[in-house]
């Protein structure tokens, strides 16, 4: 069983707006580089920047579900646990629970599908990407 | 019954990614901008800004949900057509439903809670934003 | 003589820091956004994307110089009157003069080459944005 | 003789625009991030917003200036060297020099003024930050 990817944000000034608070639309942000992160560990480096342009890989979003427990700030880094939930034969679902101080923040679910990048299509994910993937799957 | 309100967003260079349409964190984004608007267009010219500092009125996000059908690109305005779905004893839900040229683009239900803002504490729904609000409220 | 190009930013909650104004990394994004705008109401609704990918002419960034003189406030528009200053062989700059309820809130200087896009090679300014562009130079 | 304080920043497909390079505005945010992590960094863990909310000493800028001399991309991290160049009686000038794998991407120069927070009313620089910023000034 492996550790746990948790991908940590220095939530800082800019990000927070007049209710002192980190801003929600900064919050989706967040998540993504969470995932985004999460790609270039597990992959060599490689998050959607080169996935898409050295390997023509695409993985837009079909969906995400955020819910928010408690206001991020930037007292503490923003802790971002991220796995996948769930891997079909063309998408993948990733979970991000964002904790600071032991506290959860939010939690959030979000399903990308697998194109090939070029033509905007939709393909089956590709198969290096899912023996890496395969063994990382638990519940949300 | 009223004309549907709806908000219109110029998607631009700086809002897509390296795929040419816009990057996927920046549809929250819009879609809060959406909402914003849609406040401030109910409620002479009051947003998030003035309802926290001149009301102490807070609507902090508990929950954002949003499905994604086709991209967004600078090829036409984004028109966000945004309503209130539910208006709960202390929390209200929005639907934010995007599309440009006439197709969908993404769709999005976006629940709130009223707080006073100054202590962070929920509160009822004001009776000046209910009378405004519920003859609006219409199915998603 | 032509009107000036006035730009209007609704300056919201989203914007806004804990300082209660705009953030300050916020303001160069308004400042392109006007630029982007100049573009499009000057070229038939073509901004930088369409620019790129349409007419393959990219005008990427060399330097930018902001002078902020007053916060910027959700209390009102910003009217950003933008212009070209200079227009070289290969180069264009533009001054961007924002303002709220007509007291200046920043102003800024913007200069970018012209480029062949897709190899990201310096060429002169096409004739037919020359054509258009030398009549509404001014001093900033 | 101090080790010069370099920022690094992970830069992302989501910072780039469809040139696939960061997109101008994001720069300057780049740079302001490099500044906050500076000040976090000499004080503590104190960047912007505990100097503000917990000291009443807010640094609001008056002026920026950048040049762009190299494209940034997510295929190298952006090292932001940091550090003070001038510390007036009521001002401070800062220069940023990124760079990506030894190539100089921009520098800037950014003077912010210190004010009593709460007040937005300018004040000397306290002598507890004077005392730090002094030995680390450095030509830009």
């Amino acid at each position: 069983m492996s550790a746990p990817f948790i991908h940590p944000i220095n939530v800082t000034w800019g990000d927070c707006d007049p209710a002192r608070i980190a801003y929600t639309a900064r919050l989706p942000y967040f998540a993504l580089d969470a995932i985004n992160a999460w790609w270039e560990a597990h992959f060599d480096g490689e998050g959607w920047f080169q996935m898409e342009i050295d390997r023509n890989v695409g993985t837009p979003f079909v969906r995400m579900e955020l819910n928010f427990q408690s206001p991020v700030t930037p007292r503490h880094t923003l802790m971002c646990e991220t796995f996948p939930t769930k891997l079909g034969t063309k998408s993948i679902t990733f979970a991000v629970n964002a904790s600071q101080d032991g506290v959860l923040c939010f939690e959030g679910s979000f399903t990308c599908v697998f194109t090939i990048a070029d033509k905007f299509k939709s393909q089956p994910a590709p198969d290096y990407m899912r023996h890496v993937i395969e063994p990382l799957i638990r519940d949300a």
